[in-house]
């Protein structure tokens, strides 16, 4: 029997593309797509690209006891940082499989909220029952989770690219600068200046400066796997591109290192992974377009001392719904890879 | 048992659009992928989108025999035109499947190949086997055919939507207006300065006027379903992006037509199909984007005595690869939508 | 001494737009910007392309007396449809030129407003006054003129492609179609769900099914050089650019109609502008980024009895803000191309 | 007498970017321009952008003695690197000044051409007489220059961003990061895999790693503001868009440093430079298309002790022609701003 799964918060970019994997999961039955701003709407109004899948569904209002009443065995939240953190104690009740999207059970520490995300989280008891959906770090964690948060769409890329250097050891925990780009569905489906066509076509510009919150969340995990503190500084940019997410990582070397040495630690981490190709040349963000894979690589410069990783990833993918489709699947004990495409879109 | 499937001339975009369709297909398995300009390079490594599902594929090249040697049981060939007709003939032998993608089998009146390809056909027998693979007008004749002609791009769009008004003789057959515009991908894989990105980017412009080669394809399917002799213009147009075609055309009414009446005979027409969803706002290329669905919309200016038919499709997909493989499939008895996307990429 | 410019509306793109051109024209000064949604926002805050020419401009709310005010001898009014009527009087009263850049003066009968504008003109009287600011039609009423209508951006297209041929009694004045496309600054600088860069990039769809406002107003124009009723359908189509469009138009030759007969009416209408290039090839909107400039061409298809012309200009420059500018050069008297460039942005 | 100038290597975008800016050069007038590859194109062919002003002008075959015949005062190089130099020697003869766009000049040190750019110079004594173009720092030096060297493209842009600070001795001479973003017209117009639409469009990757030639360029200018040796990894990234570069800048400060301290250097560094704008947003590339400007600004972020200096321009004006330009009108002693926009394209 098909598990029973709900959407909450459908209807935003992480909504449509779990509609598109959702299509094509065997296992996996959408029954429930809610969107506050939509209810009413059907699905394949706001999203024509979902007509042939969708000709049904419509989005339906959020209220208490909706997850009981369509008897759902798995909710994905899609919803702004903040509100999950209400939700979310509701929908576990009912024994059922919480995979959250935002941000709001990323963060162990609970002092962080206020800091980043400018409110004292309401629900830090649940912080700790939380596992991180980042399978290639925490896969035995998310087998039988039942709460799980997903990363941010940065924090996949930097942390893949980085996390198997500095376990290893092959690189210092400080100084460490992530330079990244991505495609402007990041920024969310409604409307603004900054993700104008007029404005964001044939331009290239940082934003962020010094605080975007991913930071804290990079931090967390690498320190976690180099087994120190990690500080580093992070720039995101927007690049006139509807996907994808580049992360340019420089870390110094903690003795002699090349590029052979630094990439067989990333081969030594990722050759078993279903969604992680080691790569030769730099990874291009196009490569991975709407398929689950991560493109990763690294170079040692002596002439300078700089270790560089880099990692490419979809961030509507694996950067987010296809990641938490992924950590969904481990929980609950599917073959990991279902519903997931492993080859992307060219050109 | 699986199918085992060999792609003739695999290294061009079609070729890639196949792989990416066939990584999903339960049924087929690609066993040979052959590219001369491209032999002995690592699939993964011409197109990395690829690599995660084609770790070991390598392009070889094409000889005599090969596909007996790979025991095939159904060949795609992506051959530039002309080429397939010298190798098709041979392919057949082995009582296989040939699904060709080029234009060599698609005209069925020999002597219109030196007018508009500029060359004699060389296997002109052949032409009465080859079964037109477009399932949403000749499904019937596809089941069991062993040579299947793949519709042109630009012919699919416009024949799907044009194709049910001329049927129900809705409108008349002369004085057709057809004018449409499609993504760079159409072009093909080999730079040239009218694909290169400073050449496309922020550009809009039309191209073989007077004398695209998809001309005389279209008027030979709306001929068939008219029943009488359709002759239109067609004006295709390069438009800054990957993928997608839309096509808006213009007709005469025989009679009183209103919006309703024709998108009634859209409606009759398509409702029954798996790809073909008749929508109610102008069909936008991106709904389609790496799926193999078709929207198609009609209106009626009754101001001024037009009919306007708009068709829009993913040309990789449904306008080469994907209605190759639909075709395969209705050939050789399997779901039709088999390995085939209904949902499309959205952003 | 140079004239005082004033801009009244300046902070949509059309303003934006202005402001560039005007930085390097010799004989006009900007003394004024207004701009009620943006007031008190400096120039360079909203348009950083703009800071090092308008360091210390602000856009100032508009309000009676303000021309006055700032001693305006020319006033370009930017404003949304309707507005223009409320305060063009106003203008008019101090003797100086006023160039409307919006709909409110260009069609010359007042029925035609409620129709097409969903209103009653307010100040009908103002329309037989109005001079239509096409040079290339109606150079002679524009000098010495105090009101002048900057045409609409897809009707100078399409104007300037078919003129010459009707005018010539080349073809028909019925059954014209008028196929166009347009990059996305031609709907404006407010952020909307339809010009968001996800819902823009990748995509080719076409708008306004059968009532764009620019309809009738090619009428307009046409039927004055045919001289009888011109009717034509138009379709516009957005495409994922910033600036541009392109007019693919057809119409029904009267006789024995060539690709050279056709071309040579081009020839012999625009030789001698300034700003009109008769191209051999297909017209490119690129080839026009930024410059005042018009490509124009046409075909005849003898074989299916159509001749279709071709124009590319690019929306905000010749297609809006560079064509009221050029109108402003006549009217005053000064070169025709004062401060407009005619070569373009390539790449 | 306008000054009689030639451009020798004109077909390439550089070349075309000269010509568009030429056009509107009150002083300067082009007589010739050469193109081995384009002999006998007309300039309006290859570059339908330039039609309107170049109507007559036909690409030359360069052959010595060109220049004299032609009566040259002043020639711009946009030649392959390693040609330059054999050209550059004669053309010097007529007493003329010459810019050369290309690498040749650039490096004051000959050894460090074999290492950087694969071959011996062969007119090392050239070395020494060539002018570095970059008048922000070497005004002075231009005054009066026969040979001109214009930097690369992202070394303007790392080297404006970085010199206020290294020169004020605010930041460390080691560790330093440039990381960039380019348009692809940064490649040329030759067709290649690279730049072809369908690789560049929806993708960013980084290219050149460890390895780009724009390096040492970067160090020698930093290392003379400095007074110190200065090293630096770069790691250029492409963007799909046509024009404009970002570069993000990663230094240690050298004490206690604000965002406020570090910008006050830029301020004093920049605040009487025409075409230098000190902003308080991240600069976007989009601000500076087409014009001559260089937006830059500055962060300290003090909870990792870093310094990010971000400077944007447009690759093919500022960061090539624009610069070339600039720096001609400086060493003929014109209106340094003469022909070059100060205001960009916006949308």
């Amino acid at each position: 029997m098909a598990t029973r799964v709900g959407i909450i918060g459908a209807s935003g970019f992480t909504g449509a593309e779990l509609l598109r994997l959702l299509a094509g999961h065997d296992a996996f039955d959408v029954v429930l797509a809610t969107g506050d701003s939509q209810a009413g709407t059907a699905v394949a109004d706001l999203y024509p690209s979902l007509a042939a899948a969708y000709g049904d569904l419509t989005f339906a209002p959020y209220v208490d006891g909706l997850a009981d009443e369509h008897g759902l065995d798995l909710a994905f939240c899609g919803l702004p940082h903040g509100t999950s953190q209400e939700i979310v104690p509701g929908l576990l009740d009912g024994n059922r499989v919480v995979v959250d999207l935002g941000a709001d059970f990323r963060l162990d520490d609970p002092s962080l909220y206020p800091t980043w995300y400018g409110a004292e989280h309401t629900a830090p008891h649940l912080l700790t029952d939380a596992v991180y959906g980042l399978p290639e770090l925490f896969r035995e964690d998310l087998v039988g989770a039942h709460l799980i948060a997903t990363p941010g769409c940065y924090v996949t890329t930097a942390t893949l690219a980085l996390a198997p250097l500095l376990r290893a050891g092959l690189v210092e925990t400080s100084g460490i600068v992530v330079d990244a780009a991505s495609g402007v569905s990041g920024a969310g489906r409604a409307p603004k200046p900054t993700n104008a066509f007029n404005t964001v076509d044939e331009n290239f510009v940082a934003y962020g400066m010094l605080q975007h919150r991913h930071t804290p969340e990079m931090e967390q995990n690498l320190s976690k796997v180099a087994g120190a503190d990690v500080q580093l500084i992070f720039t995101p940019h927007l690049a006139p591109m509807n996907r994808g997410i580049l992360a340019t990582c420089y870390a110094r070397p903690t003795g002699p290192a090349t590029t052979a040495s630094v990439r067989d630690a990333l081969h030594a981490a990722y050759d078993a992974e279903p969604f992680v190709v080691v790569v030769d040349e730099p990874p291009s963000t196009k490569a991975t377009l709407g398929s689950n894979a991560v493109h990763v690589t690294a170079y040692a410069d002596e002439r300078t001392g700089w270790v560089v990783a880099l990692a490419a990833l979809d961030n509507l993918t694996k950067g987010a719904s296809g990641g938490a489709l992924q950590s969904a699947n481990v929980a609950l004990g599917l073959p990991e890879a279902t519903g997931l495409p492993t080859v992307g879109l060219y050109p």
